[in-house]
């Protein structure tokens, strides 16, 4: 199979390195030369090129990959989409973003075969040089359904090849669901790392700052991500995000109300009711 | 030295396994007899009893540590004074409470050489069964100093013997600072993990508990703890936990009312400063 990768960086990186290790023909594209240069070296790309208009001069692709930034990923395919008409009339698109909805609108209608993913894979890294094998593998990738089964069924085999299992889900549905899961996290997690930040007493601050341990390092690990990645999502994502907030703040809200009235059964309650719920998100 | 450790669980079990491995004599207390055998048995404690009366016919300890739950720790304290004033009238007594003004206070009423301690160390067991060599090695641990520095150093020699590195502070400044680092993240992720298990579609419920990742896993951890550790932390550090929740939301809504405006390059800076602020705290 050949495979085009738009977007060297992290996740494209990753999965051209799994993609040709399987003996898969895997061109890239990246805007970045050095990039490129990068991606030939440590052999995850057999060519690559930051010119998109290379494509015509490429193997034609039997599927096309979109792994660049979120905002980027419409106009990207906008501007291959020509040369991909020419040369890959038959090549089968889909993309990485962790939003779905306006992407999947969006990618059909620049790209009629185009099917949205989402691997639920990543590190705290970025870029070519944090490429890695098996990113993928026994992480679950999100496949929203095309109405050409066999434009779903390549989509799906392509992220079962890296050893993926795959979930089939509606673009609104996965968006609701990654808003509470996936992009509330990054928001709890950064406000908590800001009021340590902002604990007004110097010494107090400092000595916070000493004391913090792997519960303070664990729960502040999404908020201390990526920050363009951390708008990207929110502002993909707004109106989901908003929803999840405010219902998070009234969680909060209870959880508060308890320990200022005191109602400690109340509260260890709810403590053992979030201890009881954990298990199904994370097993 | 003679040391003795009141409650042998999971910090009480470790500690006792580490001193005797460094060839002190370690006696233990527990109310659960069982708990006594297995103490016995793994050869953390060269004697334990259920029976606190049981001290009268121990070795003179040089050192009592209190490990009991936070909630215990004066009442046991009171409870054992006669016969440790009948048996070890010299000994020295601290304890490893998360909470350190009350305890600190309570504990000098009862027994004037008793200096408090909060070793930042523990898993997400609990028990005997969970006890396990160094787990202090490379660890913080608070201690807030006495009045009579021989006291102080006696307690801070003890920690160091066990791998940790000591932090002297005030037991007032020591409340307001884990309330922020250690307090507030099992609210921010109890509540996180509420959040999610009460959202309302069960199918956007479902989707969310398959796609949950690493970032949701991570965030939730401390949230999903012991429920009745999590109580006990925020009853015995109210005032200082509720500033601490109040602070937090007031900066979880400048993150929210961003990205409700739209606001992206305000909320890229916010997440900006909490990664380059998370490095202070964890590193």
């Amino acid at each position: 199979m050949n495979v085009g990768i738009i977007g060297l960086g992290l996740i494209g990186g990753s999965l051209a390195l799994d993609l040709r290790a399987r003996g898969h023909y895997v061109w890239g594209i990246s805007r970045n030369p050095d990039t490129c240069e990068t991606a030939i070296a440590i052999e995850a790309v057999d060519a690559a090129s930051h010119d998109a208009m290379a494509i015509a001069t490429l193997r034609p692709a039997d599927i096309v990959v979109l792994c660049t930034p979120l905002d980027a990923i419409l106009p990207v395919l906008a501007a291959i989409a020509p040369h991909l008409q020419q040369h890959s009339p038959a090549a089968i698109v889909t993309d990485v973003g962790s939003v779905k909805a306006a992407i999947v609108a969006g990618g059909q209608a620049l790209w009629p075969r185009f099917a949205g993913s989402h691997p639920m894979a990543g590190t705290e890294q970025s870029g070519i040089h944090a490429a890695i094998s098996d990113l993928f593998r026994d992480r679950l990738c999100a496949v929203v359904p095309h109405a050409d089964a066999a434009v779903t069924a390549a989509v799906k085999t392509l992220w079962e090849s890296v050893g993926a299992t795959v979930c089939e889900c509606d673009a609104e549905a996965h968006d609701r669901a990654v808003a509470t899961i996936s992009h509330l996290p990054v928001v709890v997690s950064a406000s908590l790392i800001l009021t340590g930040d902002r604990i007004p007493d110097p010494q107090i601050r400092q000595l916070a700052q000493g004391l913090a341990s792997s519960g303070f390092r664990d729960t502040s690990r999404v908020g201390g991500g990526n920050p363009e990645l951390g708008r990207l999502m929110a502002e993909g994502n707004r109106t989901h995000l908003l929803a999840a907030i405010d219902a998070y703040r009234l969680t909060l809200d209870e959880l508060r109300d308890a320990i200022y009235a005191g109602r400690w059964t109340e509260l260890q309650t709810l403590l053992q009711l979030a201890r009881d719920a954990r298990a199904a998100f994370v097993e």
